[in-house]
This record gives C-alpha cells, structure tokens and sequence, in this order.
C-alpha cells in the first residue's frame, strides 16, 4: 500500500518543536507536524477556578482555535458566530484532561496553567499535535517558576504525547493527514506517556465499526510512534530537564 | 471488593424500556438504567443538512440535555445560559455518531431522523443510557416508516448498545452509578453492535493513567455487559422487528 | 355542542397528580391533565436574587420549558438557539407570580425556591397545569423544611390551582385541548386560591375581541373547575399536609 | 382618599397625542400621557413572516423599547446585556395581539405592519400608552395607503386603547403613575374597543389576589377611562378618518 | 454648487438645543441639527469601572443608539439581533473619548458619567450632533453636583464640539445631509474645542482618496463650523455655566 | 529625547515581509514591524455580501484577531466571550475600508477578498502593520487570479501601507512600540498610497488635545515612514507586480 505523501504505514511526518516562540508566554512553542503548524503558548496564573477555591490545589486547562485560512477553504471565525463549535470544546477538554494527568496539582498549588494551542495551518492530526506541543511548553512554564523558586521541581510525573492512528482501505496507518483522515473508515487518537501507559484512547468508527483485532493493530502502531515523539520533546527540553520529569 | 450499590463487579443494574413513551414522536423509550432515566424520541424529517443536499442520502443526528434536577445540584438549563457546555455537545456528537455507524444513508434516503434524548434523572452513565435507547426509538421509528410503505426494509445492519467501565480501587467494574463514577481513576465508554464490534471506545484517565492490560479487562467487561442489554433491546422489539436489523 | 374530545362544555379532563416523582428535588410531582404531563420540582436554596439580599425575605421563581417532541412538530431547543422565546418568558413569569401570591415571603427567610416545569407532552393548557403541580411541589419541599425543624410551618395562605377557559364556536368551555385552543376565539388563563380569589386572570382574543357578559361566563366555569382541581391537590396533598396550608 | 399627584380614583392622567412625529415613517406619534412619553411609529413592508408565506394574509407585530433614562435610574440597554427581558417580549406581544384583534389581516394583503414603540420617559402605564399611541400610528400609515391606492379602505373594524388600574389601600384607581404602580396590591392592564368589547384584560395580583367584585369594579373603571381616550384619538385622526374606521 | 438643501458649502443646518428634556436625568438635552434628532442624557453614578477602582478618579462613558425609524428604512434593532454592531461600538467610543478629553477625571472622583445619545431622528452627523450634545448634558450633570456641594467646581478645562465635513463633487462642504454623505468621497469627523484644538480628526476616503491640501481645506470648514456651534452650547448653559468651564 | 527601544524619533521598527506564509490561503504574509507579528492571509470566494448583489461589483472585507497570548497579560478570546468587542470590530471596518479605496470593485467581478489579520505577537501598531501586510497579500491573491485568466490585470490602483505616529512628552515620533503606545499623549493612524495621499486619518488626543501645528509635523513624519515600509513592499511583491499596480 502506498499512502498519499509516500510514508510507510508506520511512518511519522517529521515533528519538529521550537521553544521560546512568543517572547510574552511563561512557555511557548511552535509545534510543526508535517504541514500541521500549532501555536501552543502556556500562562501561568495565580488563581484557580471556582470549584476549586480554597482547596490549596492548582488547575491545568486548555483553549484551542483555528486561524480561518488553517483549512483549505476559509473557516468562519467563532468569535464572529458568537459561539464556540461541539468539536472545539471537545478538543479543548481533550488537551486540559490530557495534561492534568500526569501534574500533581497539589504541588502545582492555587496556579492555573492555561494551554492556547493556535493552529496557524491544518493537515490532519491538530489536535494530537496540539497535546504534544502544549506538553512542551507546559514543562517550559513550569522549569521558569522552579527558576523563580515559586516551585521546587517541576510536579509531572512524565512526558506526555499523542498521535492518531486508522484504518485506510484496510490497513492501520499512523500519523494521518487531512487527505487521508477523510478516507479513513476508522480513525483513533491515542495519548500516552513516556512510560507507555494510556491516558486518553478515542476509537470511532464513522459509519463504520472495527474489530477487537484491528484495535491492537492500532495501539501497537500508536504506540512505537509515540515513543518516537517522546524523543523530540526530550531533546527540545534537554537533557536536564527531560530528567527532572517523573522526579517527583 | 463491595460496590456502593451491593452489585458485582461485572453486574449491570436492571435496564428497563418501556416503548411509545410519547405520543407524538415517530418513535420513541423511556429508558431506565438504575435510577437513570432518559426520555428518548426519535423525530423523522423529510430534509437533510446543507451539506448532503442533493446527494440522495440521509443523515441521522442527536441532541442531549439534562432537566435542571436530574442531578442532586440543581444545574442551570444551558437555555438561559444561553449556550451548549462542551459536555453537551460531545455527548450529543457521540449519540450521533455511534447511530449512523450502522445505518444504511442512502437506503434512508433524503430524510433527517432527530434523536432527543432528555435525561429526566442522573445517576450515572447517561450517554450510554441514550444511546442505548435511542437506538430503539429509532429502530421504531423506521418500522413506521416500513409500514407506511415509505422504505421497503429497516436500513440499520446491526444493533447498537453501549455502557460504561470503569476502575475503582483498581478493580474493573460495569455501568458505574454517579457515586462510582466520581471516584473513578479511568473512565471508559464502549459502544459495541450486536455482532460485538466496536464503534466507540472512549477511555479516560481523570488525573490518572491506564495500562495495555487495565484497558483489555476493562473492554472483556464491556463486551459482556452490551451483550446483555441488547438482550433487553431485542425483547422490547419483538422477535420480527430484531429479526429485520441487519438483513439489509 | 360536542367538544373534539366528547366531553361536556364544564368538563375538566381527569387530573393526576404522582408526587415524589423525582429521587433529588427537595419536593417534585408528575402532572397529569389528560394528555399533557408536565414534571415539576421545586428546588430550595440558601440564597435569594439580589434585589432581595439582606432583607430577612425570600423569593419564589419558575422556569419552564417544553421537550422538542412534546409537540406535534418538533421544536428546536431554547439552548440550541441561544435564548429564552417570548412565549416561555411570559409563562415563567406567570408562575412565579402566581406562587409568590400565597408565600409569606418573610417567613420563608432568606431561601429561593425554584420551581422547575418541564412539559414532557403538550395537548393543551400546560401553563395552567405547571401552576397546579407547582404548587404542589413546593408544598412538598417546605415541607421538608418543616420536618427539619427550618421552618416552624408552612408559610403559604392558601391553595393554587389554574385552568384555562376559553370560546369555541359561540360557546363557553373549559380546560381547552391543543386542537380546542388552535381553534378558540378568546382564551383565558385564570389562576385561584382554595378559597376562591383571583391571583391572575389574562384574558385574550387573538384577533377577535369579547363582551363584558362572556367574560363574566368564562370566569364561573373556571372558579368551578379549578375548585375541582384543589380535591386532586388536597388528596395528594393528605389531610394533614392540606390543613396545615393557610394557618400561617 | 387623596392619589400622589391629586388626581381622583376615576380621573385619568392628560392623553395629548402629537401625529406625524417622524419624517420617515409611514405613520408616527408621540404619545403623551402625563409625564409617561412613548414614541411610536408604524411601519409598512410587503413581506409577511415565514408562517404566513403565500396565504395572502398580512401581519401586525410590535416591539417595545425604553432608553435607558426612560426611569429614574438608569436601565441598562438590551442591546448591551444581548438579548430582550422577559418584561419586554410580555409587552410586545401584548401590544402585537391588541392591534391585530381589530385588523382584516386578508384586507390588509401580503404586507406587515411593525409598530416600534420606544418609551423615552416612563411614569407608569408605557404599555397601555404604547397600544394607545400605537393604534393611531397604524391608522395613519393605512391611511396612506389608502391614499396611494393600495388599499381601498382602511382594514379595521373599530379602536383600540388601554389603560391601566389598580388597587391602592384598597381604592380602585385608573391610569396609575409609577410611584402608585409600585404601591398596588394589585394590577390589571385593559385593553378594549370603541364599541366596548374587551381585547385583553391582564389581571395580577403581585403578592396579593382579589375577589370578583374587585375586578367587577375595576373593569367599570376602565371602560370609562377608555372610552375618554377613545375621544382623543377621533380627535388626532379627524372626523373622516376616525368614520372610515369600522366600516369594512 | 448648489446643495441639496440650498446651503452654501461653508453652512451649517440650524443647530437647536433644548435642555432638560428628561425629567428623570441629572443632565439632559434635545439637539436638533436640521433634521438630525438626538436625546443626550448624562447620568452620574457612584461608581467606576474595574479598571479605575481605588485610584480616586472617575470615569466618563457614552453608549449611542438609533430608533428602528430613525432611518428611512427600518432598522432592525440591536437588542433583537442580541449584539452591537461595529458602527455603534466605534461611534460610542468616539463619543467616549472626545469628551474625556477636557474632563479632569481626578477632580471628578470616583464617579462614572453615562452620556446616553439616542437618534430619533438620523439625517445625517448623528455621531457629531451627539458629541455636542452629549457635552452640554454632561456640564449641566457636573453643573447639579456643584450645586449640591458634591464637587466644587465643575472639572471641565475646555468647551467640546463636532461637526463633519467631506468632499462631494470635489467641492469641500460642513455638516453634510444623508443625502450628501451617501455621494462624498472623502467624509472627515472633527472634534475640536473651544479654543480651537483638536481632539478627535477621523477623515476616511471610501473607495476613494485625498490630497494633503484637501485635508487642509476641510479642517479649515470645521474650525468655522465648530466654533459656531460653541456659541449655541454658551447660550444653551448661559453666560455664568459658559464661564465656570476651563477655570479649573 | 531617547526612544524606550533607542530609536529616534522618525524611526521605524525593521519590517520583514514574508510571502505564502500559509500553503493554502490565496495570497498569505507573516509580516513583521519589531515584535509586532501579523498573519495576514487574503481568501478569494466568488460570491459578495447581499448588499451588492446582481450589481457586478466585489467586495474586501477584513477580520482582525489576537492570540490569547499575543499580549504580555493573557487575552479573554473572543469567541468563549461570545462576542467581537469594539476595538476589534473597529480595527477589521478600518482594515476593509483602507484596501477598498485603491480597489476598482467593478473590474473585480463579483468576488469577496476576505483579509485575516491575525496577531501572533503585538508590540504596539497592530492595526497599521495588519494594514501593511493584508495589501501584499490581496496582491499576491489577485495575481493568482491573473495567472488563472480570472481578470485580466490587478485591478488596484495604487499601493497602500500604514504607520502610527504620536506625540510622547511634546516629542512627535513614528512607529510607537506598546511602551510608546501607552505613554503617548496624542496618537495617529496614517494610511496613505503610494502616490502619496491619504486613506485615512485617524488622530485621537486620549485625555488630550492638539494643536493643528503638531498634526502637521505627525503627518509630514508618516508620509515619510510610509514611503519607506512601500519600497519593502515593493521588494516582496517584485518589480514586475509592482510595476502592474496602478496600471489599471
């Protein structure tokens, strides 16, 4: 089988991350997954949400957008249809679920640490991207507070990164673009830390189903891909820092 | 180990529909799944969204909402707040999604079936509880629409049925009541066909993570339990109306 | 004369009422008024609005909504909108009105109960029977007070109760039907305490216009129905519960 | 017993009506009624609403407005808060279903009639002045089109004003002014014909109910007060327009 | 050149200003500039925005409106369609600034001053007649708490005025009609004050552009124009309010 | 006088114009001005507001948007708030009508260019550098069409490009950065053509004033700015299209 851009099925689009984007962000990267470009900034605040009030506890949340030209043909701004879309709050919640499971929110204390993943460009997988760009500048934000002495190590327990993976004419492939996102009959984002375990997993077959058999095919791929996305984001951060992950 | 509500780990409670619960909507179940209780009714429209106009297929879509004292706080109606939650809606896109998996669009032909499903009480597993229902509502509401002659056959190749696993003190169990789910470390929501094929699989750690093997005993118990409801299902059916699912 | 339904010009439609109809709300009934079912609860919190905050008084408050399939056509969702039509607007206000005008909201305290009335299914007149069941729910929930030792009694003067009159073809009749009110000249909403006073009267002819005489006709059938209404009220109501109501 | 401003119990405020107010409308007024001042114009457009597409009938609908310093304190705008109060929609309707109780809408043809009633000082009674200022306004706009040949005569079969009464101290009053308004036990607004048949009669009592003869006394109040108004707007409108009315 | 109304380029519409046309407002005008009607109220709260509390200094806001027949064509109002559109927001900033730009705001205190400009009538310079409207509400507001002992003085250091000008046929003219402003090409908004200096130029070439020499020549229009229109505003506060302003 | 950042002050900010920033938007940039960063991409749909249409003209609209994190303190997105607030709908009008000017809609054709101006980073000038950069893009999006055989040549008129210029401590200077921004007494955006005349003048004294002598010293520095950010973008555009400007 011969996939739209030439990759093997277990091939990834190139992944690259540049820290320090924005000179105004506590952490901030530009993650680029082959044509895939996201924006992923991190603020720290003092202060934490309602409901946690008074707990002695912090918070991790995420927003996501895209620029109307991400896409191929031009997108009508939410902010100009007053209302945020079904996907981008579930993509948004996605991100901040994601994040929140690996931080110790308790060390983290009364901070809110807020992800803007920005897709300047779109080709398929923003929002696995999303996660492993927001997990970077995540880190970044927090290693700026452990300098500042607010905090005494950075309080994650290990890296985290995602991918997508599905079923195209038959075969599980990883990593897929937007061409063959649309072909695809099942498709499944999978999020893992750097020790393998699962965080998040959302198979879903449109108008379509799949087989317990053909769900191991595709962890299997998710989970070597990721395993080679884990070593961007050790070398982006450093050896150093890499390390102080999971010291907790 | 000793559930709150006395069951087993791999125990479903009672699941109880109860058929015509309205009687306006061309289908519709008030389902009860313990003390969860969903009103679903399955509306059919002779019009399609703009963008299958003309392409002489169906389309099959949900919506999802909570009376105020469903819950034992009593939640503002997103109506006066005037906007869905992201709750709602990735709820709702799920319901949607998880139908149309099995449905034939184009046998449907340029119709829109609506299902609502309102959740009168919550007790835990509500997105599963209306899925499972509306899956009768609109299995009835074809059959009207095969005995006015409107379609030769019910254009639906499988069942659909879904319920929630979960792990509580490291113990996988089934169909978590709301007391459960709070204090849950993994969630996880299967939608399976009456073949046992999967259509949905959303797993999630909330501030935890999950391994290969938590995430392969979690689906064994999933799988059991759907196959149980759809018991449920057929009896509510009939023998001839489970009988014409899947001989399109 | 004979009426869509076969019953006589004077003749209410059978009203049940099933109390405790809900696990959480602090009191909650099915309403019945033949095949309109509304599903009101009454919700009790330590807090009032805040033209009312620190002056030792309550506040009593409703909201109403219909299901998408509680009529013939479906009708889009309020939340999916994003606002509050006129038509609901002005039927929370009227019930809200109608209960405050028995409360004695100084012995109520600083507390706002909340009245939820979510029609299920419409055919008629499912503003008057919000106000009926409301009624009785909140009963229910002060109570729940009483019983708690948070109230000494019940601080309400009198039963209320509502039914709508109205002028099909030339002649007076009661408790209109959907198909009775589409086709009414003049409509009536008449809301009454047990012992006979008017809380609310809004009389209306939708472009058609009535004499002084006709309203006088309307008025007697409605105190007569309506007093019919307060047996159902009273006998879900117990003797007990029933005579404590006006003792304040 | 002696009203805030010395007027007696049956004795209405001054109506002046000042026509042709706008330079753009069809038909215009200001409307005054002691210091209570309402702007009011009518609109003519030859659309009607969805609902009414290609039945060849027209429509009369109205909106309702304050300024801000309309009151005593300063009232945010609904254009700023984004969406109308439920006082508002109430009063729009209200004023909507009194012009249209007297109107040929087949007479009128595919055309709708927009009255924008817009309160720029408010001292009780803005509704009932905007029905009265209201009905004058949609009289000159038919006038004019009659005066163009569209229509042959004008399309209403008698007048329409309202006003307002009340309880004080348990006092029937007319036309209340805002600070006695704010004193009534209880409050009903009328709205009735040239020849004496009632259009809308709303009746509350807000805390407070009243008995039938109460309201006997009070409807006596109003039909003598309309029938003063009636003769203010034959005056505006003139001998030969004031004639043309009724004789459809 | 002649003008659709017969004036000479150079001529302003006849500006008439009719103070305290509000009853409720601490200060409050009618300006009539030709056909051009707008109510100014001032109104004076003990409050400031966010942004400004605890730092002893007041704030002065403006919001602007237009009645749905303000215009020859109905607009539909901004409340129904739940959002400000741009030009409103732009000219209640506009009108915002303009004024705060001869205001002393510490010598205000913490207080917030709301100029409400609503059109009733629109012929043109509705944004301009507000700005010179809106002052004189706002000196006879300040003037009233002078009067009350709650300032000392009123804080103003300079008369505040507007008009327009533009280019129509390549001819510069003032205080340009709704029929002139639809064919300038070049349309400019000045406010100046009393002396002369700028506080506000917004020139702006719809599809179209200017030379600096134009600019110049239209600045020179509105000097003249402005400085007509402060003689209108010294009669309106007469001669000792006139004097009390820039003697901070 | 010592600029924040060194400069003196007729000065400019370095400006980077990057072309086909973006793989799918018709014309794109990244346009720098410092630390300013814009996205600016121009889309082209073959359709035009219901404003022009049937007419045989086009439009050019603009939206304008900031990062969350744009800003050095974290940005409320305006689509959670649900709304555009005024400043930005007064940015995208200003964006649309500078482009406008210079653009023949008649030999457009019934098309809308739509600019997206995104701010990644804002260090003061956001609006004038969106200005700058949405003109190269519309350039390099009308090209295409010229290439396609779409139009026949650039149907534009001149080059269009913008600055700001302001008055810090009685210093007129060009190009503030945010620091300026909020120090400056009087400020001024200028948009001018390549030939040298004026779009727009907007100058704006926040809680101050200026003379006509300084205005001339602001618009004799951004006449001079502005010719030199209009040889950067003739550099971008190359000699062969800039030479094709104007030429209509």
């Amino acid at each position: 089988m011969q996939r739209v851009d030439g990759r093997k099925p277990e091939q990834l689009r190139p992944v690259v991350i540049t820290p320090d984007y924005n000179k105004y962000a506590e952490g901030s990267v530009l993650i680029e997954v082959g044509d895939t470009r996201v924006i992923c900034t991190a603020t720290v605040e003092d202060k934490v949400p309602p409901f946690l009030k008074g707990l002695g506890k912090g918070w991790v949340t995420a927003e996501y957008a895209m620029l109307p030209r991400a896409t191929g043909v031009r997108t009508v701004r939410e902010s100009a249809k007053g209302k945020l879309g079904g996907r981008t709050m579930e993509i948004q919640r996605l991100i901040g679920r994601a994040l929140r499971s690996v931080m110790d929110l308790e060390a983290l204390g009364e901070r809110t640490i807020t992800l803007d993943c920005d897709v300047i460009q779109a080709d398929g997988g923003t929002r696995t991207a999303s996660i492993t760009g927001a997990f970077v500048a995540m880190i970044l934000a927090l290693n700026k507070l452990v300098e500042q002495g607010m905090l005494e190590k950075i309080p994650v327990s290990d890296l985290i990164a995602a991918t997508s993976v599905g079923i195209i004419n038959g075969v599980p492939v990883i990593d897929l673009c937007y061409a063959e996102d649309a072909a695809a009959a099942v498709d499944m984002n999978v999020v893992m830390t750097g020790t393998g375990r699962f965080v998040e997993i959302q198979g879903t077959g449109e108008e379509a189903t799949f087989s317990r058999d053909e769900m191991n095919r595709l962890l299997d791929l998710a989970a070597a891909g990721i395993h080679e996305i884990n070593q961007v984001q050790r070398q982006v951060l450093g050896d150093k820092l890499a390390a102080a992950i999971g010291q907790v």
